[in-house]
């Protein structure tokens, strides 16, 4: 079911804070003409956690209206199994295809392999769409327990994992010892041509927001086996990706769709506008990514 | 202000997962004859992160009817500036005297100094109440930078700090930067007597929800300057309070208050009860440390 | 300079802990009939750290006399520059083709990039020999300085690196900031298939030492493009790979290269032999790596 | 046995590295005039990883001709068990008094409680002299088991731990482990009052090489229960240790001790002098602490 790349969608907002749903919706646009297999709404960089609930439905609603036959996936994680129930089935009435769960985190050393094996099985139990769970150390400080995936993969429901740790080593771990059925998607772009060389099927990649069409030409590559080219384009998207992401942040993601010709708009506060000469850096890394996804 | 013990109030649950208000209400009973100095509603070990907002406010409002003249201090942190500011205000609606605000953390490499600065003043600015930092890495994953309290101990609403990272160098380091008016918490009980020694004024401490009277106990001997009596009592509760916070978590806490002759009811999925051998453990530790406190 | 593969030679030691110079050579006897580059004399794996300086001599020595053409790499790596000058040049007397540098780690605060840029500058300057820098943070506690290798690549004595993190996005983004000339070997065989995908050029491999064969058809696989067949052995070297380092150690990887029908011998204390148990997990991994290679 | 203030001494080097034993033993006549208990010679901050074993029993030598009747402690902690007992038999013999003997840390994922245990053990039965344990996570990348203190503390001749790590509620877990005839050191200067508070009978303190008095009037203080008085010249005290240590290193700490009237000498690289700007700095902080000590 996960193939190919999917955005975490930005959510962009106006100066004030408000909710931009217009520049939301021009991105969807934007996106159709491109080489995508869908969406993830409410994901970790689309600032899921600033957001109320009532603007996280108007995100799931205005994405299945402008994403026709594509998926899209709605991140509904939530730190108590309860509430990520309760709120995945507000998600799947939305026409979300999947639900994205990331880990609970608050009582880290309480996240053993048993107490997060249950939580996904409640989850998907009580969900009317699919699950696929989702580990981001870099914003949960929880390392993925490395059984957890082939515990739950016999779940009818439960059909992949979001891998976002940059541990390839981990990634294709997971892949052995999952069934085909069960699909990992790399989070994280810097490592995305091995992650699929040792297995991985998809990729959601904040830095696909800002470029898409790189990201989709090394995918196409690796699927056509044309390696040299996968690592050359991931060469040159790396530089890309950390800025947007580990350096910048989502301000930055933000800042390097708006050059993109896209709208990315403003960030949510604590999180603070990226200084001006990040752009020029920003522009910069974007030229270098298209030119290596032309060449 | 912040003077004195100060339990971050377990939230007791059904075992169905509901909230369970005449437990919570029967706790505060209990705790009317204790020497402490207030409550902490919506703390970590409160399970703030599990809790919808109407049951939070619900909790407000019961705790400010059965506090009396001691304080009640809401824990209000969200992720983002402005649910952190909506919900304080509400809370101060309630009664509350005061806000905890969590450091917001998902975007650990984006909260700089400054980006924490401005996030802690912009919700003073538009706090009606008093305004505590909480600064708590081993639910954040995010290290106090030190630097901020002494940042923002200038504004008129932001009166102190509760530290739980257990580095009694740091609140030191703290205390000696901020003025007199700005109070710092500890809020690790496993150091509470050595924090004390360098100028912490309170305890907030997961372990006086089932130990009230030993962590008073503790206060009072350092308060009276018998050094000799405070480390006695810390060495005993220091087992207690490691079981019942990193050891076994919030379900060791509930499941000691229970012993102690409280309510501390069920957890909150994805946490898990404790094995019943951890009962037996607790209540040897419970006894040990009531004893300190009498001899 | 560095292609191909090239254990890490364990350094066996007699049960009352003295140096086994028979089984030392009796291993390089068995490894010539193998599909190797060279061979490593004291890295980590080769127990340097717990060898005197004359045993590490007639271990180079000896290594020297077996390999016939092959390279010799020899472990120079000390706390203090002049120490390292100081070996490097005795190492380099025994015939040793090239010095493998470890980090410097006892103040890793103050080993900024430029102390670092200076050290393997001094060395290289020092040194009769070729100088390799190597980089294993799970030993040293110290992070790779990403800048290091391009700012000391220009050097004509340093002639590559080992990375051992695991972390193949940094090894890529290595791989990308230096000249061809300048060769990543990869350290940590769980990502040595996608290792090579990004760059590295050899596999200094702690798991070469009792599964020569599959680590070399892996090697092989990818040299000649066949991404399958490197994916699968590299699925099931996986497993063997982290119990002979991570989980059980170098008593570990001695008693597969035991099982191996070569001669591991014991370790030196503190490191403690493993449990007997552990032996027939270690074969059932080495039987299955041996079959993955031969299928 | 362990009681008071005893500085582990710098080794002072020419600007060519070469040891400079003139101003090591001119500290150690300026320390005669302090009130300090004793010398460690060899530890982590005398460099002792960067110096031959000629050097380390020439400096023995000289502390034992100079301390009188004051305890001279010898660093002798190496990787292998087998070379501990070796040179600590060797520090024995210039009248050493005991033994530091620092966790190895090579391989730390199988330095489980039980090997070290078996490695102190092992040490404490080959020593002539008595031992004391030592912990210092900062430069081992290794946290101290928590029971091994009690573990070994029935061995005759293991008499103490010195604890670097600065977690005040870890030394006081260890303190409360270990009968009465086990002393623990504080090793980290910033919580040297809060560590006397929970019972550390000791101070092997860096800052002491460039502060011995401000450390020993905070000693005396606390000894005579002028809990106020230690408070106070902690909170100046702290700045000036993280200085030489955290912020600066051993550089750092040879600058204050030029600056302090004695002969700190030159680092050996791969550590670089401090800049200009930072002798200021630590002026500063010297005469703060020299005050506070006045006061």
């Amino acid at each position: 079911m996960l193939r190919g790349i999917l955005p975490p969608l930005v959510t962009p907002f106006h100066p004030d804070g408000a909710l931009d749903l217009a520049s939301f919706e021009a991105n969807l646009e934007s996106y159709a003409a491109e080489d995508l297999a869908g969406y993830v709404v409410l994901g970790s960089n689309g600032e899921a956690a600033s957001l109320e609930e009532d603007e996280k439905l108007t995100l799931l609603r205005a994405a299945r209206r402008r994403a026709g036959a594509r998926l899209v996936i709605a991140g509904t994680g939530l730190e108590s199994t309860r509430a990520t129930i309760a709120f995945t089935a507000k998600a799947a009435d939305t026409g979300a295809d999947a639900a994205l769960v990331l880990t609970p985190c608050v009582f880290k050393s309480q996240m053993t392999l048993d107490a997060l094996r249950r939580h996904y099985e409640a989850v998907a139990e009580g969900s009317p769409i699919s699950v696929v769970l989702y580990s981001f150390p870099a914003v949960t400080g929880l390392a993925f327990p490395p059984g957890l995936a082939a515990a739950v993969a016999g779940h009818p429901r439960i059909v992949g994992l979001k891998e976002s740790s940059g541990d390839v080593g981990l990634l294709g771990r997971i892949v052995a010892s999952v069934p085909a059925s069960f699909s990992v998607a790399c989070g994280s772009a810097p490592v995305f041509y091995p992650s699929l060389c040792v297995g991985a099927m998809a990729g959601i990649l904040a830095v696909a927001n800002c470029a898409p069409r790189p990201v989709a030409a090394l995918y196409r590559a690796f699927s056509s086996a044309d390696h040299a080219r996968a690592r050359r384009i991931q060469e040159v998207l790396t530089p890309l990706a950390v800025a947007v992401t580990a350096t910048h942040g989502v301000a930055g993601l933000k800042a390097a769709v708006d050059l993109s010709g896209r709208r990315g708009g403003s960030v949510r506060a604590p999180l603070l506008p990226v200084a001006p000469a990040v752009r020029d850096e920003l522009r910069r890394l974007l030229d270098a990514a298209e030119s290596a996804a032309k060449a």
